[in-house]
């Protein structure tokens, strides 16, 4: 199994919008984003499921996955909101593993980068920074537990994977 | 200052050449190296200094990337070799560091997925695997030492770089 921890597009700037969760993507992140999600499609990446953070931003990096046909449905959990708790999301994992080649979580930094250092190292180091539109992708090995089991195969940005 | 950790490309089988070491690129694995290194110097990345395992086929690697035009010369440094210890790398860096943005080192697996792990998290796990042709970019932190203290901005391989 693997799992793609994939972080919003660039959003608009704190301030203009009163709650940060309602900020949506510029025009620029929607670009991004769109050709990061049509790279994985060409590179033959597709995933049985997209969970999403339920902020407006990360909500419509998920939909721009679907749309471009990584998947058939989108799924809001929370805990991938700011500060959400990984246990939560193994929680649900432990009822789905089982279906689950591939999954995306749509999300946020420092979260995504923590969730991967937890997955592969078992401890939040703060070293593994994804960039806004950018994928780290972490594979379960022989069926061992996630937590600290887990190898790391790919950490890129937009810079480094469409341009 | 950024790192790349390159593993040389695909090379001839083990078996054919009595010494692993004169194993040499294939065809397929100088195309693949030639299309990685013309990606890199596309992005604008070019190199110092290129260090290479004394290896064939790391050399040959080494050669290509120099051949595209990121960098201006390559050395050979033992200590990229397969066991070779990253202290002695080190102790090189500490008379070059001053002049160097950017510098590559050529080499193997497990090493440079073990000289990451050293860089990142001061310990080695076996969880970051590099495949051929493939790159790991970390960079150092705020003038902070290098072992332990760094950020992995990047792992990739041909099928997520060039494909």
């Amino acid at each position: 199994m693997e799992i793609y921890l994939i972080r919003h597009g660039i959003a608009v700037e704190r301030g203009i919008y009163t709650q940060d969760r309602e900020r949506p993507l510029t025009e620029k992140g929607i670009t991004k984003t769109t050709k990061v999600a049509q790279k994985l499609l060409d590179i033959g990446v597709t995933f049985e499921y997209i969970l999403t953070s339920p902020l407006v931003r990360a909500y419509q990096t998920a939909e721009i996955l679907k749309n471009v046909g990584l998947s058939k449905t989108i799924s809001i959990h929370e805990p991938l909101a700011p500060g959400g708790d990984i246990q939560l999301w193994l929680q649900w994992l432990s009822n789905h593993y089982h279906e689950a080649q591939r999954i995306a979580l749509v999300g946020h930094q420092p979260d995504l980068g923590n969730w991967a250092e937890m997955l592969i190292l078992g401890d939040i180091k703060n070293q593994i920074v994804v960039k806004k539109a950018g994928i780290i992708g972490v594979k379960m090995i022989d069926n061992q537990e996630l937590i600290g089991n887990s190898e790391l195969f790919l950490l890129t940005s937009p810079k480094w994977f469409i341009d």
